[in-house]
């Protein structure tokens, strides 16, 4: 009977103190929070179009991490997406097949299985169609879809790999297929548990005074106007520079963004607004890649997009919020690659005027 | 007592099978083997210099994968020494900063730990000192010591790290440290378990027939005169062409190798003898990796070594067994490397004419 009695005084007592926490954090901002943003899952829900299997996991493991993809048998999805490094290679813009400059910032793919569409431009309607992009850009791994399905069919055990990954499929090693199962191991890369899930999720103390005040900031301002959902930014196009445009340092004149997709004026210098999480992880900021600090790029953000002169103090503290986005990093098992064969198509480093072109 | 007699029976009957195996195995091929070779212990023995603790594995691990150690934040130690594809980048020589092309071929950093001396010429004595020179040369990481140094320090995590894994230090943050961790890690990556090692350890059947047709002639015609010891080479030095020089393609004029350490005429085009362990994986073969095949490396090696033209059977049945030499490839978690800071050096792609004569 003691025990109920304590057991019972106890229950009040965290009832108590969980309500004064939750009046101590303004119910409010929580309420707002929630209201436009959600936790990324700790497991991966279903995906229209994506089929996991840990077969398909494992081979898209294995092609994420395999250089042979690439015409010089040195570049891997890793290499510009790299688990190690956030997602991302932190270069301003990636470098690629005979030290190629490429002309856009390397996305992160973490999370990114829960963007609308995938590139800056959103030319990718998925990770999919994404996956098969780099393989073929002449500035990034320069392969054609040819000579991988030549490269893939020639390994038994990246054939044997396929047919357990693809079992309804009587040709499953496919440039397709290839993608398909990239894109599935990619949408295994998430990261929940940040401290600004655990506050969506309903604990107060999970961010700091000053975290919170960002938060405010950041909704009030109108940041949250375009980076809002579950990725924080990933669901639409604005123009960069709606108010004001940033000098063509940072807003390159010649890259048009998602004019160049759906030829139409009013998409001149519209890009996909890009997700905000693990955003101190995967700088330099932009599509050009020119901004390697975080304030800075809030500042232009603010300038840029808002009309508003954010001040030092007000940057800081937007920053202070958006570090609490850093989430659980996946950890993998790095891949065994099986060898290749006398078939295999072998590496080719050279970097003819014709390669120079791009494809 | 049925069952004992049962079991008596059963043991007589093993010890008699085993018995007659080991007769038809030629009980002479495994001493004569024996005593040429040894197989990789599942575990690495104390080595003098190596101070293993799970801290300095560790913090050599983040080193190992981390591109941050080089100028352009491209390229690791994983880029030439791929754990994914045998230690190796399966390049015939390998590609650095700015795409430029090294003048040798890779050697595999698995079970490198046991080689008497580290490069193709041995002009390292350990892999610590290997570690420092790819992260300064011009032409493969293209980094100094100092930017190094300044990296790691800025980096709060490695500096902790650092602290753990060289706790009697009082400055523990040296170029010299981080190529003992990086020693440290590598010393970890054996490969045990392979056919050939389960038959040095006594047991016959590991091999099948052609497999010891194979290790009988790779001992009669002479290859293990040099390919001995537990990596099966890597404990000596001896001129490539011994006998009859192979043409320039194979081995290029101006590369004479353990010369330009010693300065000693009788070096000219002496290299240090490559492991054979896991060579099925590591192609292209020789210093210049100018051969992928390894039947041919294999008649090479017999007419320019030893004076002997192996016929196409003696060849394949060589490689037949060569392919016993394969052990299990260690499996790593890829590591999550702390974020660098606003005091960290940024990455520099660009390679102006001084970068491109090398350091």
């Amino acid at each position: 009977m003691r025990k109920i009695a304590f057991c019972l005084a106890l229950a009040i007592g965290a009832t108590y103190v969980s309500h004064v926490l939750a009046r101590e954090d303004d119910g409010n901002l929580m309420k707002q929070a929630q209201s436009q943003f959600k936790p990324i899952p700790d497991e991966l829900p279903t995906i229209k179009g994506i089929t996991v299997t840990p077969e398909r996991v494992e081979l898209g493991k294995w092609l994420y991490f395999d250089p042979r993809l690439s015409r010089s048998w040195l570049i891997s999805c890793n290499t510009c997406h790299n688990l190690a490094l956030g997602g991302v290679d932190l270069e301003e813009t990636s470098i690629g097949h005979g030290w190629a400059k490429g002309p856009r910032n390397a996305p992160t793919v973490l999370n990114a299985v829960f963007n609308v569409a995938q590139f800056w431009d959103g030319r990718a309607e998925d990770l999919a169609a994404q996956a098969q992009g780099p393989v073929q850009a002449g500035v990034e791994m320069n392969n054609t879809p040819e000579r991988v399905k030549q490269t893939l069919r020639s390994i038994p055990e990246y054939v044997q790999s396929f047919r357990k990954a693809f079992p309804d499929d009587s040709n499953p090693v496919t440039f397709e297929n290839m993608a398909e199962a990239i894109e599935t191991f990619e949408a295994t890369l998430l990261t929940p548990g940040s401290k600004f899930d655990q506050y969506l999720k309903g604990d107060a103390q999970a961010l700091t005074k000053a975290e919170k005040k960002g938060l405010k900031l950041f909704m009030d301002k109108g940041c949250s106007s375009c980076h809002n959902g579950i990725n924080l930014g990933g669901g639409g196009y604005y123009p960069f520079g709606v108010v004001e445009k940033p000098g063509s340092e940072i807003l390159p004149t010649e890259d048009k963004g998602r004019f160049a997709v759906t030829n139409t004026a009013s998409d001149e210098y519209v890009f996909k607004v890009p997700s905000l999480r693990n955003i101190e992880l995967t700088p330099p900021y932009f599509h050009s890649g020119e901004v390697w600090d975080l304030e800075q790029a809030v500042a232009i953000m603010g300038s840029s997009q808002l009309g508003v002169d954010l001040n030092d103090n007000e940057t800081a503290a937007i920053v202070t919020f958006l570090k609490t986005l850093t989430g659980e990093q996946p950890k993998v098992e790095y891949p065994i690659l099986p060898p290749h064969t006398k078939g295999t198509p072998l590496p080719v480093i050279e970097v003819s005027s014709d390669e120079k072109m791009g494809h």
